[in-house]
């Protein structure tokens, strides 16, 4: 953890490096990950098997595809409450994403050229889930329902079941959500096989989804040949708070990000010098109180940082230059900051919003660009899952006035069979 | 060429064999690249002068950038007719682009709760205009135009000057649709400047345009630390035709796609046997009336195809196997005909509405997914230049409502910190 103030000499020079500090997991795993997606692509289930049998512990010996049955049971068994409280956050995130949806156009000018514009659903997507320690069912609900709000027909999840058990509160969230199939195949392997599709696993044109280094690595080398979701990094947030907060409640806050992964990164900005002291020493008794202890603080120790400001209106131009995935405003008014925000995943307004409810089922996306992504990306929306097809349909009269401008510049661009194109149409008399 | 008929035993396997063939430009460039992108990384400006002096054949000698005179004497030098038809065409596609550019929202559901999105501007963007024998200013306007429209404030456009000399029509493309700079650099050298930034290239935070196999490759290795428009391969129209249709004017159509490379694709499908006939008989009269015949040539003799059907209604099947970047409807029924269809990049309606018109002027995008990428890609658009931050913002009453399911969810998936991140505000009483 390190403590900046900006009143410092030395505060822009260590801002900059707080920004610029990579915080990737290391080892480049380009190699590895070719040499599996060319496996899959040569040998379908064959290397599928070889791989699940090296990677995660048992032969999937032909059954790859997890059965029906099987899902519906997982349901089932699933905590009354839990599943209640599973069936709100779908139904909030079907609600946010629905409106999402957008919108087709069409215009007519006044040679009467129509243009305009024609949204579609992807025909087919995969939905790429991690498996091991954690159970990730929030992130099957934020990936499958917007696609399938999209119009999605064929949503095909794969997700690793180390030993072969897949974990019942993820099946039950792809219930949920209107997954059509799952797989019980993880990594590079099941990102080549949804990309190329095998005897048993079919071909998808989209593969949005978290994952480990092996994952994002095939996403991004398979990327052209399909869609993909975004390239994700270890996760953030960025907190600005004034004296109005509570010291414990923003303990807890940064220690929920820090709880993912040592990746993770906590960061306080704060206007009050009291704040950032009482914050930090809420930490040891919000440290003692979750499981998750070790992971949270050696993000907290490697990349957790205090900044502390002498006015609020010094935050925005920090937080743009951090463009945090999440950033919390937990100050008196969180509007008049945001305000003046331009980039950041998803904001978090006030003393009464933990990032937790927004992470869960507040109804907007929780798969959000890191690391200073949100410089130029999104989160996932329903968008993603949908294209647009543009089109042009002039009648005579737009055809006679906008094809022979066309025409003179296609003979400026060395383009003469375009110009000809247009100049035949006027030689019949279109 | 090839001749394909629905009609045939064949027909399955011979079409599958078209919609999967590749037109890729063989060769991997992607350890040339990789060498390229480090060394301007660690190097800059002197890594950008010593591979300028390589490639384009001029040592650029501190003067990367096109001074701002040279712009302005570019414009002056442009024939005025070919300027006001570049003005017609940077007005069209600017209005068109406005419409596009994607609205904010916010609502409050019953319990108080406000979730919604705002859009907002990338900073900086890099735009590539290739050089070489073709001039593309219409790249250059359909590239910036969107940028600008979106509210990119710093535009910083990159060609390859051949011999140090830039192309007068590309430079006054830039300067009316609105670019700050320009450097005359360029392959995969100038887009890694652009993405790191030199002594005399500003760093962007996305990189639009077309390029070689080295500025594809090297924008695909990039994605991530920059955002990037898409990854391209070769053109293609894809014309469907019934007997209404000029077989003169097709010929031509066809001929405006095969100019553009020898790895481009046309294809026409017709349900007319005589149409099939005429436009193959009207193709050399075609050739021999452009200047680019020898590469049209090339093009057509290797991934050109007329399918002939029995009947339109099985067009939209086929177009949406091929899934092409423009799709021409030369029908009496067009629109019948665009209803059925689900993947494809930009449509042409009828026969007064040749790609052409398109390509330079009607508003629309030209910029588009090739290789069957339009299942689940857009054309470049407004938003391309925007990105879209999420926001929540709960008050008491929706915190006293959604907090306890949230925590609930995050006890469930093994994350504390998030659960108590909630029930501490819940116990001071949010």
């Amino acid at each position: 953890m390190q403590r900046l103030n900006s009143a410092s000499g030395d505060f822009a020079a260590r801002f900059r490096a707080l920004v610029e500090a990579g915080r990737g997991e290391g080892g480049d795993v380009s190699a590895a990950v070719r040499t599996i997606i060319e496996d899959v692509r040569q040998r379908g289930d064959a290397a599928i098997a070889e791989l699940t049998a090296r990677f995660d512990g048992f032969d999937p010996a032909g059954e790859l595809r997890i059965p029906t049955g099987r899902i519906d049971a997982a349901l089932k068994r699933v905590d009354k409450d839990l599943l209640a409280a599973m069936e709100l956050a779908a139904s909030r995130i079907r609600a946010f994403h629905e409106v999402q949806r957008p919108a087709d156009h069409q215009q007519v000018d006044e040679t009467g050229t129509r243009t305009g514009w024609r949204y579609s659903p992807i025909a087919a997507a995969g939905l790429y889930v991690p498996g091991g320690r954690a159970a990730l069912f929030s992130s099957v609900l934020m990936n499958a329902i917007p696609a399938k709000v999209a119009g999605v027909e064929q949503l095909v999840m794969v997700t690793p079941t180390p030993g072969g058990e897949p974990n019942d509160e993820v099946l039950a969230a792809a219930k949920l959500a209107g997954v059509d199939t799952i797989y019980r195949i993880g990594g590079a392997q099941a990102v080549a096989a949804l990309a190329f599709g095998t005897e048993s696993v079919p071909a998808v044109d989209f593969i949005a989804g978290p994952g480990n280094a092996f994952v994002a690595e095939a996403k991004r080398q398979l990327y052209g040949r399909i869609g993909i979701d975004m390239v994700a990094g270890p996760s953030e947030i960025l907190i600005v708070a004034d004296s109005g907060a509570d010291p414990a409640v923003l303990a807890a806050d940064l220690l929920s990000q820090a709880e993912h992964d040592p990746t993770s990164q906590s960061i306080l900005i704060t206007d009050s010098p009291s704040l950032a002291q009482a914050v930090l020493a809420a930490l040891p008794a919000a440290f003692d109180a979750i499981s998750t202890a070790e992971t949270a603080r050696a993000s907290w120790d490697a990349n957790g940082a205090v900044i502390e400001i002498a006015d609020l209106s010094e935050a925005p131009a920090l937080i743009d230059a951090l463009a945090p995935e999440h950033l919390l405003l937990a100050v008196r008014d969180p509007d008049a900051v945001f305000a003046r925000v331009r980039h950041a995943g998803s904001v978090f307004l006030g003393y009464d919003t933990p990032e937790a409810i927004g992470d869960y089922l507040a109804g907007p996306n929780h798969v959000l660009p890191t690391g200073r992504r949100a410089r130029f990306s999104s989160g996932l929306g329903t968008a993603n899952f949908m294209k647009r097809t543009t089109f042009l349909g002039c009648g005579p009269e737009g055809f006679q006035a906008l094809g022979p401008p066309a025409a003179r510049l296609a003979e400026a661009e060395g383009l003469p069979a375009h110009a000809l194109s247009i100049t035949r149409r006027l030689d019949r008399g279109a």
